[in-house]
């Protein structure tokens, strides 16, 4: 068996006794039970990942993987294919949206050439290259099924790096122009979703070019005829590098017992597939937030999550996750340092005169 | 003319001129126009509330109102009267959702006590006592019209201390068995709204209890016919000394063109009654969280805004202030922070090299 092959089989369930005493400690706190809603899922949803009641973030980073996409040449993105190389330089100037969220959030950022179409140079960039940009889908297939499987493997090799350094909470963050497409045409095939309910406007198109896009992804579809029951052969076909490295990150994370959380459109898009390969991974993952994509509400659908933020952002990047990371980290705060209804009731110093009751 | 009248008439409308430069600005950011959303929205706002483009948030507080409810001698609630006084010592013992939540944001927490049917005695407690709990609104008015406008006074006494002390963004939080009553039978009176869509099961009622429950606020609105253009009767009627309290703080607020969150449904029951008194007072707000009781989707439409986080939550206290107030400083981070297209082109020192392309 190949390193993919090995991590998406050798992902096990959620410890379910751990997630039930989390549970029960989370219902013994000095609140109505229930009360906290998601925050309480969240902690219990970390027990049952890494299998202890209390948990702390001790270093949280997201991954970005950037890499281009063939299908550009069809004038699907409002956005020239250039804005992949440059914007992913200015991650690494920390300059961007997802710079600045992080820093805020206190996470750090990997940023992954997987497949830029340019020959990019930092010392800080992750060189994971597997070829420079896809082939246009509209033809053809956008890879070979070994280049699937290797980016894959990039993103489980990075992610099983970063955990092994002591990273205990991963975000989910792509940069690409023309990755709604891929997103798009992957979601349809995978789940027969419709697609007016599959397909939005990106970074902004007019309704004109988004007319132009729907066909083109019709015409992907059409052309290569992925085969629904076989992830790996739509995402090779109709899909993207940066995708596939981040389908890794999630097989990794599950693999590791680590949880991963979800950004936008692409990186939910990324954890169907993950979801396909091994519906086990699911457990490990956490949306962020509603992206306004449409079809990230079909997504959702599928996977039975429910994003905790409501933010109406489509920036991708990652930027949903520093968010989400704070979200996650008041959830674990309450079940480490909340009282119990016992503890509580010790130690009753202050007055409390109930006279006239 | 009163503190009150005189807080709610100096309330004036936003800076529209410092709100278009703040979009401009954000416009002008290295990411698509409008991708990062609410973040761009709830900067913009803000800019518009203190008359500055960009903006950091020095202190920040949650202020809960605690009082008692006489309505709870009809067994409107699962939980005992006294649960009041005693979350209120464990605010200040520092043990409970709202204590962990702010300790995680790093906003401080003030309480008070508007109307709490015990004496209680803390150094961090804030006086404000109208009285021991309302009177039984099912048998006629809860108070007073001068005991409200004493309670929107209290509220507006601390809200302008806290923010001459420094504080720049306060948020709205509550302690008071029997207040999820209240609120419903304020909405109802004042939107007309139908009882199913504004009652809730609070803390965690039974369905006979909840049905009990509606047929009691039903019969408080019928014994006091508040006049719903006059939301001064309507909150002396059917209201509480916590909502009135919190109805203070939000004039506050926007008196003195500082930022304030709403929490849950009660925190937005008081939020409404401000927005009657003057429909200014609701450019000052940015709700937190969708509450899970029924009634805080009514005062949203209203009020025509949108929370950004969905967690279905229903615990009260202010926990989703904290939570918010997250949210609010990365928007700000976004708009200090972020480089503009203009400054991301200057000093491109990493080499690009597009052959290829």
């Amino acid at each position: 068996m190949n390193l993919f092959e090995n991590t998406a089989l050798g992902i096990t369930p959620l410890d379910q006794n751990t997630a039930i005493l989390a549970k029960q400690r989370m219902d013994s706190l000095v609140k109505p039970i229930g009360s906290l809603g998601t925050l309480e899922d969240i902690a219990v949803k970390i027990a049952g990942i890494t299998g202890k009641i209390k948990n702390t973030i001790q270093k949280k980073c997201v991954v970005i993987m950037s890499s281009d996409n063939g299908i550009c040449d069809e004038g699907v993105s409002c956005a020239p294919k250039i804005i992949t190389a440059i914007q992913t330089m200015n991650f690494l100037k920390g300059i961007t949206g997802i710079n600045v969220l992080s820093d805020f959030s206190g996470n750090d950022i990997k940023v992954v050439d997987i497949g830029i179409d340019a020959h990019l140079t930092h010392p800080l960039l992750i060189d994971k290259k597997i070829r420079k940009g896809t082939f246009n889908m509209a033809k053809g297939s956008a890879m070979t099924r070994d280049e699937a499987v290797a980016a894959i493997e990039a993103g489980i090799e990075i992610t099983t790096q970063l955990i092994n350094e002591g990273y205990n909470l991963i975000g989910t963050g792509e940069m690409g122009i023309g990755n709604t497409s891929t997103s798009s045409a992957i979601i349809i095939s995978l789940l027969g979703c419709d697609i007016d309910d599959a397909v939005g406007i990106g970074a902004g198109l007019t309704p004109e070019n988004f007319e132009h896009k729907k066909n083109i992804i019709k015409q992907s579809i059409t052309i290569n005829s992925p085969d629904s029951k076989d992830p790996i052969d739509v995402l090779s076909k109709v899909g993207g590098f940066d995708i596939a490295g981040l389908v890794g990150c999630y097989l990794a994370a599950a693999n590791k017992k680590t949880p991963i959380v979800i950004d936008g459109f692409i990186s939910a898009t990324a954890a169907l597939v993950a979801y396909k390969i091994n519906p086990l991974t699911r457990d490990y993952m956490l949306p962020s937030h509603q992206s306004a994509e449409p079809g990230y509400k079909c997504i959702m659908k599928e996977l039975n999550l429910e994003p905790i933020l409501n933010l109406n952002m489509r920036l991708g990047e990652g930027s949903g996750c520093p968010l989400a990371f704070n979200i996650i980290e008041a959830s674990l705060e309450i079940i480490n340092k909340m009282a119990t209804f016992e503890e509580a009731s010790i130690d009753d110093d202050f007055l409390i005169d109930m006279k006239g009751q």
